[in-house]
């Protein structure tokens, strides 16, 4: 189950310097060790950046130009990485699985275990994922995109089913969720398997200035800078339930009603999260904040009412007893001591909630850990 | 309406050597001419290889190690290129755009003009598109993954739609019209702007082994090699009726019959577009072959019947009078003799049809314009 990368054809070490086409990489081995290849007879120096080094690497050139680098067996995971060449950094070009975070690609690949299982596509019945055009009257927006999980058996009969609405973060866009986060897999294996209930999931675009992911909109190809205007300033938090849920309840078979719904993000997405569901106390009742970036909300803003009142609107939150109320967060993430701040206000308060505390920082392979833990506990 | 490409931020010859994220590339001028770059400043010699050069071309670098060249001014169309880095193929890390065509990718950038002014994201009402997963007893899979393209306003009524199936080619798959092929944006404009009815475009994978493109089924993270196995030999076409339309049909809302059904393909999406068309002579009223890989059917096979017996079945075909038969090719495409050779058949026997000649070969600049051209014709 290790050989997840298949190797077809010719050994990468074969034909080098003759087709440079039937090189394999990665090469991932029985015993979990994974070989990167790079064909680049005149480099100088080549070395690797990934996920499962702490620093940078030099790659190893054999006498053809090809160089290599093999890891320790790895765990399961999903890792990412990309090579630098004599200064510029470039992908793998005979890896296709590129994964985007902002303006640059990695390379990915997958390797089974506990963590990861739910990573992968398995056979199992999959959901439809479907880009999905909604009126933003509150953004002055005649079309924003969303991308929409429809689970396995959506489209054969009436059923009415709960929804979880999940933000991306500060530069990322209505794919992440479904792209970096593997969202759909890890709904699909979680409700094929029992483990989940069976749920409508509405991944939106949450920065204000944007009607889709760049390229998708109008005059829209320009390359990423990272955070957008209007993305933490409230714009996004007024507009959530007058555009997004009142569209996702009269467009799709959803159980409309706060027992039937979840808000979650990472990072700006859980700010979002945070203050979309206590300004809206009877419209979620189930709330996840993945390291959440708590102590960035901008407050002059034409809609800075959003990020007032707290511990008001808190007070009135819980007094509803919401049916979660999740905290997870790593113990390098650069927001750990908002989110502790943040806790010791809800314990001070005696508001209940659940946290979930992690190695690393604020990056991807946590939040699909939390995004897989968290799944199981709604509705 | 020339910058396309936004140019945010700072000129790329300056902070060169002290900042790489900074370089803007591609740079699309007022008067049509492009400039792309790379920041190598050890390589010792970068060529350009792009749809809009007849060779493979020099860059010129600066002192700095900046790497550039600018196009003469560009017609409108949507152009592809990569670079070539001392002997290494690599994609322009500066360009997030990129399309993959079965092995490899390409970066692109759009240029407006007649040609391509559909191919642009417009400021129209959009279609949602859908990756669906149906079952495909006849290919014995549980699941197979199709893309889905439903017209603006079909969220919103009852109104029952026509069918184009549309098929891509050799190595291709599910993804292909919608990516390279720019399907989505030439239906919503064309729509948009009352040149082609309100249709559903259905673009299923043409490869008789795969459930879905890779890295979308189970232990299917390979590197693509070109042609699959089971694509050419009628598996496909003794499939398509009985497990994609009948699915297609009860599960959308559909006109479901000949009147309102269409079928076109690409290269081998051609040749099944021609033989699921005479198989089934009471399904399909429109027929598309794109540069049609004629001269390619396998009858090494179970299904043989169904490349058999042409003369037979065109007539049956042609007896019933379709609504359209359309045929386009490159004037310099491999397939124009088998392509030419079919015609005369055709003209032969007094069958009407509508003939399309372009200059080029077999490439995706000619199915673009193919598909701007044939979707008006329909229903």
């Amino acid at each position: 189950m290790c050989m997840l990368l298949m190797v077809i054809g010719m050994q990468a070490q074969e034909n080098i310097g003759v087709n440079p086409d039937k090189i394999t990489s990665p090469v991932i081995h029985d015993d979990g060790t994974v070989s990167l290849y790079l064909y680049a007879p005149n480099a100088k120096k080549v070395t690797l950046s990934a996920s499962f080094l702490g620093h940078e690497t030099d790659m190893k050139r054999d006498a053809q130009g090809l160089w290599s680098y093999t890891t320790s067996p790895l765990t399961g995971e999903l890792y990412t990485y990309y090579y630098n060449v004599d200064g510029m950094r470039i992908n793998d070009p005979n890896n296709i699985y590129m994964i985007r975070d902002i303006a640059w690609y990695s390379n990915y690949f997958l390797i089974d275990g506990p963590i990861s299982e739910n990573y992968f596509v398995r056979e199992v019945k999959h959901g439809t994922v479907a880009k999905v055009w909604y009126p933003s009257p509150t953004l002055k927006m005649a079309q924003r995109r969303m991308t929409v999980y429809l689970p396995a058996g959506y489209q054969e009969g009436n059923e009415r089913y709960p929804v979880l609405y999940l933000l991306h973060g500060s530069g990322g866009d209505e794919n992440a969720w479904s792209e970096l986060g593997r969202a759909t897999q890890i709904a699909d294996n979680l409700i094929a398997q029992g483990k989940a209930k069976k749920m409508i999931i509405v991944m939106p675009n949450g920065n204000g200035t944007q009607e889709a992911m760049p390229g998708e909109y109008p005059n829209a190809m320009y390359k990423p800078r990272g955070m957008m205007p209007h993305s933490f300033d409230g714009t996004i938090e007024n507009s959530f339930v007058k555009d997004v849920v009142s569209y996702v309840d009269s467009h799709f078979r959803t159980k409309a009603d706060k027992h039937h719904r979840a808000v979650a993000g990472l990072s700006m997405g859980g700010l979002h999260s945070l203050w979309i569901s206590c300004n809206n106390p009877d419209e979620f009742d189930y709330v996840g904040l993945f390291s959440a970036a708590i102590s960035m909300s901008q407050k002059d803003s034409p809609y800075k009412y959003i990020y007032e009142n707290m511990d008001e609107k808190l007070a009135k939150q819980f007094s509803k007893k919401p049916a979660l109320y999740y905290i997870a967060i790593g113990d390098k993430d650069f927001l750990y001591k908002a989110n502790k701040d943040f806790r010791a206000k809800l314990d001070k308060a005696g508001y209940p909630y659940i946290y979930k505390e992690s190695d690393g920082g604020h990056e991807w392979r946590n939040w699909r850990k939390y995004l897989n833990d968290f799944l199981p506990r709604l509705f």
